[in-house]
């Protein structure tokens, strides 16, 4: 346990545990993290969190992406909260959603149309049965292992899902040409779709950016297959680019799917697509209770404004390259071997020598004593809210997880956090 | 065309159309409604919405279920604005999402423990995979017709979707035990789940109130085949009840979900569930970026203590049993009949001898000139702001629409929307 208060958070988790199954589901859960982390948080600001004991941590999560300008960004919470006074869920569309659009359209170069959505599965699911209508064929390439979302497609685990819900997705490797050309050969004439995560971001594994013959290749086969190609940017989207994270390659694909950070927190999603897909768009009926909310397309505008003018992307590098180099000058001093990998502004951290994690588990576990919020397992986000500040207090306190993890490293056991995946994987 | 103003409205329409697919998409798209209906709205505030063009209507659409206590509620609105100075969406889940659990399971008698998610679709898909988890059956049975979502298993239109999507989607009739019986001793053994509506409130149908054998025949059934009983209470969840839908037919079921109305349109959607499901709820596994967000749960809070501690649902009962009164009383006296059913708060107006809605289509198209927003096929609802006022303010419109329709309606056509639809139906 931690040596940092926590008995709101230890009374919260009880209460939890009676009205919540399990006590918390999905990717905010911490079943998956060392028991020291907290589970409940009271406020935030900028790059800080605090939890409900009110310990302060620097994050690195971003809400796992959603954070790009910090929490409690006061020019979009400003835009957001003078829309709320207009107007928010009406029985019909604020005419904000025709600017928002436009603004949208206008910085992704393959798009030129957007349906906007709530949740990340919303946007994914959609591109299938666009992707579907498209030229009534039926099959679905997917990266193994990518997450596209928690629908039954998609659905990393496949407890109540049925055989049939995933019947026509069709599995190749990420970066692997040939292995994405053989699924296709297999399926000729019956491929609606490509999906292409902007780079490889699994949990647990080191992160890897696509080939420029793997994007080409998938490009090229969805162009004769007459299939449209997704780009699934929702968890990278705005953090590799201010376009498409796959403009910087040449490459453009037919949709593409956005949400997490487009509006800094506010709960909306997005489906982009060509021309060559509006179409099929306009003959799928899809819709949500709240797909029309014009409080979090006031939030949109104002981040993809600030997206256009400022410069966030760059900062993020800055910081999220300074952060890695400490980090590695800190490993060696304390002669562990780090991987980090991906792009520096979304880091994934692990450990050379941890098959079983028992290293990267502790030291995270060490780093949140300190007041750092790391993942063990997940990407990271860097956002233009942290400052030379946070990552020097980051690094005093990353300095003392080394040591810590140098003192104890051979006494560690197995995590038994990771017992509980085993058992979901199944 | 209006004779209102509508020329921002229009140049909104024509922008809408280079960017977003048909100009506009789901349920609030207006390609079903009259041509004179607006597309875009600036603001509202209670019961009173106004377009793009500055042109007011007294509303009963409720943005289609999400407004219960009036647009821009300023106990739920202030609930809402002190928790996103707090924070919104973060990193891990707000404390107050333990409070809102605690308080929602609290008032719904069958109900043992809460998700929330978003949209409703989220919730009817999770019921499903859980109630597939809950034995590992497959079946599920639905009332054909009722609407449960658009994703791709219930989606109302088939465009996009594969027959595997509904492959173990077993249909029956609502209100008739016989018919669910015959489903369900086809698929004896086999049956995870049983949906139902809390009533029948499809479009461009009569509503029908479900009959107590009706009720009874789905939990027992379910019961026998240790199958889930689920509540969709989506759009009706409490516009009849402080309790979930069935409660006053005595009949619990094992899972009910929710949405539109528990936070008066702030985006928040949820599963309830009896301990019967807790385990099976707790091995599957769903999420969604924004379904952890700390302000939609402040405001369900802030709306669900409206619930208990005010009289809304007597008022809301008030005013929909007044416009009827009214209602009935002018078509007499026009000659016309009209066929108002369901529950008055949940008003659906249908015209009798008008089996190709042009009576319908002709005079909520004159009540929309006279500053009453009326749907001509979908359910409506009253909500706790529409005062005596604005009843009798209505019913000064709708005495001169049925004025005009008397005048016109020997030379009424066909409704050209209607053709869109069977489109659409395929």
């Amino acid at each position: 346990m931690s040596q940092r208060p926590r008995a709101i958070d230890q009374d919260l988790r009880a209460r939890a545990k009676r009205v919540i199954p399990n006590g918390m589901y999905g990717h905010e859960a911490t079943h998956l993290l060392p028991d020291n982390y907290p589970q409940f948080f009271s406020r935030a600001k900028g790059a800080h969190l605090w939890d409900a004991d009110g310990n302060r941590y620097i994050d690195y999560m971003a809400a796992y992406g959603p954070n790009l300008f910090g929490y409690g960004c006061p020019e979009i919470d400003e835009a957001a909260t003078l829309q709320l006074a207009k107007g928010d869920t009406l029985t019909g569309p604020s005419e904000i959603m025709v600017e928002l659009a436009e603004l949208f359209v206008g910085m992704i170069s393959h798009a030129e149309w957007a349906i906007f959505c709530k949740n990340g599965t919303d946007a994914t699911s959609m591109a299938i049965m666009i992707a579907r209508a498209h030229r009534g064929k039926r099959k679905i390439l997917c990266a193994r292992g990518a997450y596209h979302g928690a629908a039954a497609w998609c659905n990393p685990f496949r407890v109540g899902t049925l055989p049939e819900d995933r019947a026509h997705i069709v599995y190749y490797d990420y970066n692997d040409p040939e292995s994405l050309q053989a699924a296709a050969k297999i399926h000729a004439g019956d491929i609606a779709g490509v999906f292409a995560t902007p780079f490889q971001h699994e949990a647990f594994l080191d992160q890897h950016m696509p080939t420029f013959e793997y994007a080409k290749a998938a490009q090229e086969l969805s162009s004769h297959e007459d299939a449209l190609l997704i780009v699934d940017d929702i968890r990278a989207g705005f953090r590799l680019s201010r376009d498409c994270s796959w403009s910087d390659l040449g490459v453009d694909p037919d949709l593409s799917t956005w949400g997490k950070a487009i509006a800094n927190g506010y709960p909306i999603s997005a489906l982009l697509g060509s021309d060559v897909a509006r179409e099929a768009a306009s003959r799928v009926f899809v819709t949500g209770s709240f797909w029309f909310s014009a409080v979090p397309m006031a939030a949109a505008i104002a981040t993809l404004k600030r997206i256009k003018e400022t410069d966030y992307l760059e900062h993020t590098v800055t910081m999220g390259t300074r952060l890695r180099a400490g980090l590695d000058t800190q490993a060696r001093q304390f002669g562990f071997g780090l991987r980090q990998t991906g792009p520096s502004q979304m880091p994934q951290i692990l450990f050379e020598d941890d098959p079983d994690f028992r290293l990267g588990y502790a030291w995270v576990s060490a780093c949140i004593e300190h007041g750092v919020y790391f993942s063990p397992y997940h990407n990271m986000f860097l956002t233009a809210a942290h400052r030379s500040d946070d990552i020097e207090e980051t690094l005093l306190a990353t300095e003392k997880a080394f040591q810590m993890l140098r003192k104890g490293a051979k006494s560690l056991g197995p995590v038994p956090q990771l017992q509980i995946l085993k058992a979901m994987v199944g």
